[in-house]
Formats: structure tokens, C-alpha cells, sequence
């Protein structure tokens, strides 16, 4: 991967991916390697460098964080690790062909940005950047230079969401009718974005692809009991047809509760993302539509219930396999399955909700 | 109460508060008997007149419904009771002093202003009425007349609710920042309300009691997936500050769950109604403003984590306390906890969450 | 059955035998009627009762217990049933088929004696009696004189033990290997029976539908907290092979549990009672034994984790099951399901583990 | 402590503390350093290791495994620290002060009792040892020769237990009337010991120190389903009075379940180690025992419920106390909290319920 480094700008994916296919030596694509240099080592940083450090055709260069304090425990686990205090180190070091981004929101725009005009592949953290203009530009760059783009929704990597998106695709739970989620705990209150755009990415980013529908509008209400940014937020979405979505995020809660249901017309799902046993519980439950009208007259629907499955949950860890499927996209140059695009849908419905919370819930169209 | 049954309309409740008051014999009115005529024998008629059976000072004296294979079991347990297919049998009544109504939400207002018009005391099941018009005219009328108006909002006289309304009255969970609540099942649809109208009453009327605050607004979204009538629905009710509260009822969930967040500045209370063992939990957890400038640079919240307390919940049926409230208040005619006011605040809320449903959760003032 | 009721002690059954399959008129059987007197209105005999009268084939005649404060209720519920004082009058009663007895332990075997005796059939409260000796030798009456002797193991009519019983018919979950149950609670000290006597019985008969086994010896210890009668033991059965069933019974707990756990070579079981939503769990879950050598020498055993399946459970309430086994069975003279040999099973078991208590643990072979 | 690595065997520790009480620096002891060598580096050893690294006072020198795929990590974490696959290499090095034995159980006995005639104090994983004479003669050498001889029961030193601990001595649950504790899961078989020898050494060290008893006399019983090893066992401890231990010890459970009940004349404690937040639960319930002979007539006791109490939990890591209580206690001399006395009465228990298995539960006395 000598000539990327060299070719420099918007032609480096090009020419990695015709040394790809024309290598002389079979199976040259797996023999290549990666070199990735991590923006941020503070609470995700070190997750990302740890599975990095794990891969194969990975090679960590280096890790910048202007806290040197965060540096030290980098230094003593990989001391092969260069440390470095200023990000433009790393961006403009031609020995990297990789950047990832695990910085605070407002910084990814301007971190990625600068990444990708060096010819960098790229990995951000969620959520993808703070405004849906950025999020836009930052898509469109990494297309203009054929460079990997990719957000980490690390949620759509791990085994609960692997086996419902199998589960939906498959047609079994029958026509979707509702997607609920709730995640609250008492946590830590973030100083630079509100709860809304700290955890409901995570839920969004779930029900982005789980659904893979296009929402038609967004409500959201939201209230600040400390300071000027909310800790606590509902948000709907609305689907065509009676589909609709709803998230309850909020950092001020006495209990933990990470749990989603989806109400399909044949089956219903239960994720309950700190059960210890069974985290996806399929319901054979539902009901249907009283065809006889003698019979609607009393009763509008028939109800059903059954069985239920806990289906065997594959306990990879998903971080792994973000930074697996980062590394091998990078590589041959294929649309990761969180690319800008996931990450762009995802700030569209961040930014619209924010702006309904500033009107009272009033909806906002996309 | 013997003037009461011959004064007939109108006066009959004036007739009987002088008696209470001005009766020469001490202790007369623990002496009198309410004679009751209940309306309705479907899901919840019978429980209400196993109640009212069991209390001293009521006699029960007739049961009315449309349909006769409902009095057949009411024949059975209680041959003494007359059975009735027209409501205006009782009504009608001189020999009754009370009317209890068991029946469909738009029939609440008919019934009830006729008994109100024939002197009776009311005891309607929730939601009191079909709109807030309705409502309104209800209380006016039992003003006028005198007579004890009561809604049934069953949870009010809980065990759960009574240790909750003494907690937030003492003060110990300080400032209250929010009530979140949901209410889900695979439930039953009915075919004359929706889910608002069917589930919202019993969380509103418990928000309506615990927080006792003037909402200010309301914005609702709901989803009718089958047929017209909403099976979901999300309401806000927003107060002044930064108090928000949140409901979400669903009739189409695979699992049961009841359960309520308050949290408050100093404590957090969770109430889960289907914990066999501990159905109120209070936590002394919370987060407090950092006053300190510099800290707030780098965090805004200090965070404190404590015990948890589940007291000694009274275990007694909340209903036997509903029947006993309504004899109680009927004969001294003092105000009962649950009057038609506390009604009509929820009717209120009810209506505004329609009107918000129907614009797409747009907010709708109070 | 008129024969029946003439001709007194002993032939009855006989008499009424061949009735039933000489009758001209086909059909003649389901005509017939069982002419029921119970003894015993204090905890479990409302619950009997209520369920009798709800049969078309049985007509309740007659009620007796020595307290009149618990015939009271049963005279205003139903007002044309006889009550009585003394056992003796429902025992001499010619008009009476048979008689299901609710009563204090040690008093089954005098009253079922007599009854028997009378040529009445015999529904009795468990444990059957308490003794071996005494349980004995009202299987050999019944047997003797062609009467339905029937226990009331209520547990083994129940949807849960129902689903748990046809799984291990099936041979899905292989060998059988263990069975672990717990039930403990806050619970009501008996004064006449200790905690073995009072709670083992439904474990130990749940045990014997399901493994249908012949048990080898017992173990058991147990503790007196206050006064003589053990409010805590834990007692083990053993059987031929591996196969071991232990059970924990506690009247002492501060929370309630009442969970079995069967371990199969092929699957597993855990039934907990108290789950609202699924009270019975299946896991694809189990061990192999590892048969190459040379890892033989590294583990014994591979694991195998799969999917769990929530069947759904019939929800019919056991109790009405068993009254309609024991009408029918009286009326048809088949072998109930929880004949005389059932009980006689249970009361050989806890007698072995009341004897090894005595020896602080000691084997007592059965 | 350079004296100590010098002065040999048997004399080493008394050196050392002369050394901390006669050093001519006063806050000399604070500065010493205590240099240990870790011998296994399988299951537990890493996280021994792990926890040493960090302790100020502490300094690894060394780590030993016969497996040197074991010892490849160990390299690549702590590039300092010097690799050896001979024991000896670690007991006989003079600059070695301390070694911690994580191996498997048959191996503890030889290793501690050579590093203790080393002169060196000794950290043991649980069991201590695999017999009451290898245990014995362990505490005996190392009183000899003044050193410290700790057993690694990590619970010991845990947040919950120590919350119980006070409960317990601060006499607000009255008296211990029993201890009841369950550990199953679907666990790795192990192919040196039983479930007993495994999984009990936890349970038996928490009641151990919780209780501060002496116990009678052991009964237990097991199932060995796959091999000779037993894989299920149920063990009772006996103390004087009615106080009564039990323990279910289970690697074929389909579930996983980490609970122990204490019940006391005053209060109740359910410890759930599984239980994301709230670990140990008080609850105010019992019974007393009912002086008024009319009254006990009709019933023995009486019942008390009442508050729930979760209190806050200390979550640091117990293994870091552990590692921080050994060498501390190394370098001042003093009696560790789990010190070989503790570890020996571990094994008393362990052995003699060994012996009671093979005799079918027979009683065996301590």
C-alpha cells in the first residue's frame, strides 16, 4: 500500500484498489495491511485502539490526545505506539492511511474533513457529525476521493441487532407496526451536546437498520433540569402507512433500562439489552383483523398468543467487528455496511429533532 | 335519610345535610345506609357491587343492565338485589339515594346528568365523561344540586399511591423534575374509545394526584393500526419550569408492564405495579448543580448515588376504599377525594391529547 | 344412580358400577350426577367448593365444618346447600355419593376411613394422610370396596406441569438427570404439621407425575426455629443411576420463590411459578460427553448453548381440573390421575424424610 | 527488606520485622516494597497479576507457567517482568520475597510448602489446599517461621459481604437462624475437582467469615453425571443451636444464579450477586415468637413485614484488595483478614463433605 501514501489525494483509493486486483502475488489483498493512527483517547479511544490493536491487517501507528495524562496508560500498554499531542500530526503524516475519530462531536466535522482531504480513510464515532450540512459534506468528500467513509454504529454489529435484522428481513414478524425504545440511566451528563444527540444515536442508528424505511417527519419534546441542554428527551418519528418510532432517552434515571419492542402484524420482538440470558425474546403473539362483520360489530380484533423464542445471541464483541469491517472496507474499497450515508440518516433525525424540541413538539418534515 | 327518598329531586341532598347536621340524635349519621342502584354489569360492575355488598353503611339495592346474561350472576350471588334492564328503572327510583355507572365512556354523561337531575349521588368509572363540555356540566350540575359527584380513579386510593403522595408532600424528593410513565399490554380493543381514553385515565388521574400542579400544554402522537381507533399513543403534559411529564399507553405489546419514574431533585422514585414484592422503590440518587466555576467547565452535575429503599406498601383493595369513599361522602356530604373537578382535569388532559393526536402531536394549551 | 343411594356401605360402588355399564339408555353416564358433600370450609375447601358447584355432572349437598363463623359465608354464597357441624352427618348421609375432605392432615385418615367405610368415594386435601401405615390402608379399603379414591395433588392438573410432563414423554430432553426445587416464603406456620409435611407434599408429587420413577432412598435435614415443628428442611431423593431430585421448603424467606430446575442430557427445564409471563423455559442448552481420548485429557465435557422456548401454557385453573377428575372418575370408576397410589407415593416420601431429619441426614431406604 | 533476602530461611521474617519497627527512618515501612513472583498464569493468574501491577508498595518480578502459550501475553503486557516455566526458578530466587500461587488445587500443597521453607510469605488461590493435613501443616510452617500465609477468597474482601459483615455484627438482624446459598450454572467442567472443591470454597469462605461460627458436623450429597467427578452437590453445615448452613453447588444448570438468604430473628438479608443494582437487599420481616399461651394455641407465631432496604454498595474490585491486604500484610506482619487459619477451616468443610458424599449424607463431625 506504498503507492496510497504517495499518490497522495482523491487518487489513493483508486490506485490501492487497482493494486488490489493487479498484485502480482494472489491474495495480495489479504496480505496487506492497514495503517491507522486514532484522534482521541479518552472513554471510547481506548475501545477502538485495544480492537484495533487486535486485527490482523490492521497496524496502530500512532494515537494523538492533546491530555497527555490519557497518553501515559497508551504508552505502557503498546509502547510500539507513537503518542502525539496535535491531530495535524497524524493527518498529514503520509505513513497513515487511516484515521479514526474518537474525539467530541463538534470536533469530528473539522478532524474528518482535514482526514479525508489528506486521502484518509476515516471511522467516526457516533454521532457522525453535528449538523446535517456537515454530515452532507463530509459524505460527499469522501465519495469525490473514493475514500472509506464509515460511522460506528456499534450497536448494528452485534449479535441482539444481527439476529432481529435477519429476523425482520426474513418476513416472519409480518408488516411492521411500531418500534419502541427506552434508554435511561443515571449517567453521565455530558458538557458539549444534550442526551439527545449523546445516546439516541444509538437507538436511531438500531432502528435505521433494522427498518430501512424512509421517516417522513420527527417530534420531539425535551426538558433541561440543569443548565441550558436537555437530559431528557421523547422523540417520535413517523414512517408512511401507521408505522411509527419512538425513543425515550434520558441521563437522569434511579434504574438502567436499555429495552426496545417492535410490534409486527405477525410477531413481536423484546430487546432487552441488559438481560444477562435471553437479550431477544420473540413473541408469537398479535392480532388480526376480524374479517366477519357480525363479529366486528362487537370486537374489533382477534388476539393470538403463543410461543415464545429466545434465540441463541452470537457475544462477539461488535466493537471488534467495527473495526474489522473499517479495516477490511478500507482495504478493498466496498461500501461498509455503516457508511456516511447510515451516518448522514442518522444526524438528519438528530437535527430535526432538536429543532422540534425548540418548538414544542411540532413536527418536522425530512 | 327518610326525608331523602320522599323530598325527591333536587332537594333531597339539601334535606339530607340538614339532617346530618342538625339530627338530635349524636352519632345519626353513622346510623344511615346509602341505598345503591349500580348501572352496568360488563368487566367492572361487578366488582364494584362486591364492594359496595361488603360495606356497612350502603345497601345495595338494585343492579341494571341491557343484558340479561350479565344479571344472571348477579342473580346468583346476590338473590336479594332487584335486576333491572332499563337504566331509567333506577334513575327513576325513589327508594335510592345513589347511582353507581359502569358503563361505555359515551353513555357516562347521559346517565349521569339524568341522576344528578333525580337527586341521586354519582359515582361514575373513569374517565368521567366523553369531553370536557360534558364534564363541566356535570359538575355544575352536582354543584347546584349538592350532591356527591365521584369518579372511580381506582389507583388514587392504592397502596402504592398513598406512600407516593406522602413522600412528595413531606418534600424528601425535593424539586420535581419529571413523571414518566408507561402502561402497555396485549389488551383488550375496544371498540367505542381508544387506547388514550381507555389506559391514559389511570396514569393521568395518579399524575393528576401526586404532582398536583396545573398542566400547562399537551402534545400527543398515536398510531391506529388497526381499524381508526388508536391502539398507541405517546402524550406530553408540560407544566411551568422544567417539570414534564410523559405517558406511553399501547393496547398491541407482547409484554405486560406498568410502570411509573418520578424523579425529583433529591430522590428518585421507581413504581413498578406488577412487582409481586416491592412495587415502590425509592432511590437516593440524584444529581446536584455545581456551583463551583471551574468545575462546571469540566462537568456540569455531581452525581450521588445512595440507598434504596422499598417500603411497606397497605396491600388493602384500592376499590373497597373507592365504594367506601363514595358511601362515606354521599352521606356527609363532604367532598370526596376523587370529585368530579378531579374528573374534569382528566377529561381535560384527555381531549387536548385528541386534538394534539389528530395535528400530528402539534401542542395544545390547557 | 338411585341404587346407589339405596343400597348403603359397600355395594354402592359396585352397585353403582354396574349401572354404569348395564344402563339401557345410552349415554346414561353422562346423565348421572355426583352427589358431593365436603368437609372442611377453612383455606382450601372454599376453593373446592367453589369449583364443585360449578360442575354440570356434580351437585353440591352438603358443607360441614366445626366452626359455624366459616359455614357462614357458604350459607350467603350458596344459600341452598346444608350445612352441618359434625362430619358424621354428611358421612351417614345415604344421599351423598362421595365426600372431599379439606382438613387438618391428621385427620384425613379417620374421616376418609369412615367415609370409605359408608361406601362414599373420596376426594382428599394432601398430603393423603399422615402416615404410611394410614395411607396404606385407605388404598386397600377403596381397592376393596371399588370406590374412587382421588388426592387432591392440585400441581399435576396445572398448564405448567401439563407442558412439563409431555416434553419429557417425548424424550426431548433426554436422560433425566436432576431435579431442583425451591419453595420458600414468608408463609404461615402450621401448628399441627411442620414445614415437610405442609409444603413438600406439592414438590414431591410434581416430581412423581413428571419422572414417574421409582425413588431408592431419601435424605433430609431440617431446622426448628421456633418451637418442635421444623419451618425449614431440605430433603433429597434418590434414584437409580445418577438421577438425584432435591427440594428446599422454607417457611422463613423473606422473598418468595417457587422454581424447579430440571437438568436433562439433551435439554433443560426451569419452571418458575411465579413468572407472570413464562413460566416455563426450555434450554437447547447441555453437556457431551467428550469421547476422544487425547481431549479427554484436557476436559471432560463439551458444552452446547442454544435457544430457549417459552411454550405457551394453559392457564385453565388446575383446581376445576381436579374436581372434574374426580366427578367423572367417581361416576366412570377408571383410575384417576392422582389415584390413592399417587398420594400413598408422596406420604412414603415424606415419612422417609421426616424419619432421616430425625437422624440429622441419614439414608432412609424406601 | 534487603536484610530479609539475605538472612535466609526462617529468620527472613522476623528480620523484616525488626527492620519496620527499629529502621532508623521513621515511615520506613510505607517505603518498603514487597517483590513477588506469580506461579500459574491461567485462569486467574492474569488477573492476580493485573491487580498486583498497580499496588505502589508492590513490585512483580516474576511469572511462571509450564504453558508458555500462557506466558506470551503475559510478555507482551508487562515487557519488564521476567517469564519462567520452572516453579523452581521462582521459589528458589533470593531477591523474591512473596509468591502467589494460582494453580490448579493439587499443586498448592508442594508449592506453598516449598516457598514458605524458602522464606517466602505465600498468596494461595482457593481451596487452600486439598486436605485438612496439607492445610494444617502449611499454617503450622508458616507460624513457624513467622511469614505470612494468606488463601485468596476474594468474596471476603468484596462490597457486598462486607456490607452484610456490619449488618450482622452490629446485631441488627438478631439471631442467625440460617444461611442459604445457591451458585449453578452451566460452568466449565473442571477435570482435576468436583463442583465441591470448585465452587464451594466461595460460599463456604463468605459464611466462614459472614457467621464467625463454629460448625458441628457436615452432611452432603452428590451426582456425578458424566465421569467420577461429581457435577452437582448439596451440602448442610450444622452449628450449635438450630443455626443451619446450606449450599447448592451446580456446573449443569441451564441458568445462572448467585444467591444466598440469611435469615435472622430481626431481619432478613438476600444477597444477589447478579443483580445489576441493588446487591444485598434487608428486609424487615420475620416473626416472633408469640408468648400468650391462648394464643399459641391457635397459632405459633407471629408475622412481621415491613421495609426493604438496598443499601449502597462498595463496587471496587475485590481482587485489589486482596492484593493490597497480602502485601501489606507481608511487609508489616500482621494477621491478613483470610489468613491460613480461614483457609483451613475452608478445607475441613470442603473435606468433610467429601466424606459424607461418599457415605450418601451421612453425618460427618468436625
Amino acid at each position: 500500500m506504498a503507492e496510497v501514501q504517495q499518490t497522495g489525494r482523491g487518487t489513493a483509493k483508486i490506485a490501492g484498489a487497482e493494486q488490489a486486483s493487479n498484485g502480482a502475488a494472489p491474495g495480495a489483498v489479504g496480505a496487506r495491511t492497514l495503517r491507522v493512527g486514532v484522534i482521541g483517547a479518552g472513554y471510547w479511544g481506548p475501545n477502538i485502539i485495544r480492537n484495533l490493536v487486535a486485527l490482523e491487517r490492521c497496524r496502530l501507528e500512532a494515537v494523538c490526545d492533546a491530555d497527555p495524562a490519557r497518553l501515559a496508560p497508551i504508552g505502557r500498554l503498546y509502547p510500539a505506539v507513537r503518542r502525539e499531542q496535535d491531530a495535524r500530526a497524524l493527518i498529514g503524516d503520509p505513513a497513515l492511511d487511516a484515521i479514526a475519530i474518537c474525539t467530541p462531536v463538534h470536533t469530528h466535522y473539522p478532524l474528518a474533513k482535514a482526514a479525508l482531504e489528506a486521502g484518509k480513510h476515516v471511522l467516526i464515532e457516533k454521532p457522525m457529525a453535528h449538523s446535517i450540512a456537515a454530515a452532507s459534506e463530509l459524505v460527499e468528500l469522501a465519495a469525490a476521493r473514493s475514500l472509506t467513509l464509515m460511522v460506528d454504529h456499534t450497536f448494528v454489529y452485534s449479535g441482539p441487532i444481527k439476529a432481529m435484522r435477519a429476523l425482520i428481513e426474513s418476513g416472519e414478524i409480518g408488516e411492521l407496526l411500531y418500534f419502541d425504545s427506552v434508554r435511561i440511566n443515571l449517567g453521565l451528563f455530558q458538557k458539549d451536546v444534550n442526551v439527545v444527540w449523546d445516546l439516541a444515536p444509538h437507538d436511531l442508528s438500531i432502528m435505521d437498520h433494522l427498518l430501512q424505511r424512509e421517516p417522513r417527519w420527527v417530534s420531539a419534546i425535551g426538558s433541561a433540569h440543569f443548565g441550558r441542554l436537555e437530559n431528557l428527551a421523547y422523540i417520535t418519528v413517523r414512517f408512511d402507512g401507521s408505522l411509527i418510532a419512538h425513543f425515550h432517552v434520558n441521563w437522569l434515571a434511579p434504574v438502567k433500562i436499555r429495552r426496545t419492542v417492535i410490534g409486527g402484524s405477525k410477531k413481536m420482538i423484546v430487546y432487552d439489552d441488559l438481560d444477562p440470558s435471553d437479550r431477544v425474546k420473540i413473541y408469537d403473539k398479535g392480532v388480526s383483523i376480524n374479517a366477519d362483520r357480525a363479529e366486528r360489530d362487537r370486537m374489533l380484533v382477534d388476539y393470538r398468543t403463543g410461543d415464545m423464542l429466545a434465540p441463541k445471541i452470537d457475544k462477539t464483541e461488535p466493537l471488534s467487528a467495527v473495526c474489522s469491517q473499517f479495516v477490511d472496507r478500507s482495504l478493498d474499497g466496498k461500501r461498509p455496511l455503516t457508511d456516511g450515508h447510515a451516518g448522514l440518516r442518522v444526524v438528519r433525525l438528530l437535527e430535526a429533532a432538536q429543532q422540534s424540541i425548540a418548538r414544542d413538539g411540532a413536527r418536522v418534515s425530512l
